[in-house]
């Protein structure tokens, strides 16, 4: 048997990890077309000094610049916490197919939380969503590392 | 008497015009640190294939590298259309202090209009907003873009 492909949500949480262990907080996406993984990426948003890089639009500028293509029509989004309101539109705009999440952001998120965007009329693409998978897991990865950095 | 600078709007609009001429959406926005241009950048989606490249992500991120800092608190952005809910959202994670804006869009904007972001109970950080500057002008330029492109 060939050793079996890790599934794309373990990448994201590993990606997660990776960046909580760089001292970001820890949240990792995954950008998948049919079982090829087009990108993986961690949160920079310290690292690189930019508020903009969140895990989802690190993964989402990767992916397009692997296929060289502004869309990523029919791709799909993998990511640990909910997306905020930022990088909910840009899965839009990137015309993502369907966005798999672990935990939800009652907070900061922008998908079934505060303005839930894929609800708003004025948005013009909507992904599939797919909520609350391994959501205590992410959730205890970041309660862990906030609670660490206290 | 020593040469007026040119005001920010004004700048925005150039950067919008250049944008318009490379075959982009004609979008502009510029990043003032008092009367310090810290960033100046027009849309570029096509040219960079990045659907996050929109004028005002670009000047956030162009005036973080110059601070060399993840947040420009006390700065102020102008752009020459009603940014959308991804550009809104990244000008509160910045922690912009003012954000001047030309023609509003009802269609695709995120501030008055769709999600109207800084009125959301998540939203962290909510720039003073000033709208409708030199609006009839912005909206002429994107009208004839869009006449042109058919």
């Amino acid at each position: 048997m060939p050793p079996s492909k890790p599934d794309p949500l373990s990448l994201a949480f590993d990606a997660a990890r990776a960046a909580g262990e760089r001292g970001e907080v820890p949240i990792g996406a995954v950008v998948m077309r049919g079982d090829e993984v087009l990108a993986v990426a961690g949160n920079r948003t310290r690292e690189l000094k930019d508020p903009t890089a969140h895990a989802e639009i690190l993964a989402i500028r990767a992916a397009c610049t692997a296929l060289d293509d502004e869309r990523l029509t029919g791709c799909d989004l993998y990511v640990t916490l909910e997306p905020c309101p930022m990088c909910a539109a840009a899965i839009s705009f990137a015309r993502i197919r369907r966005l798999y999440f672990a935990a939800s952001d009652p907070k900061g998120g922008g998908v079934e939380s505060g303005p839930r965007l894929y609800h708003q009329p004025t948005c013009h693409h909507a992904p599939e969503v797919y909520g609350g998978l391994r959501a205590s897991e992410a959730g205890e990865m970041l309660t862990g590392f906030f609670k660490q950095k206290r």
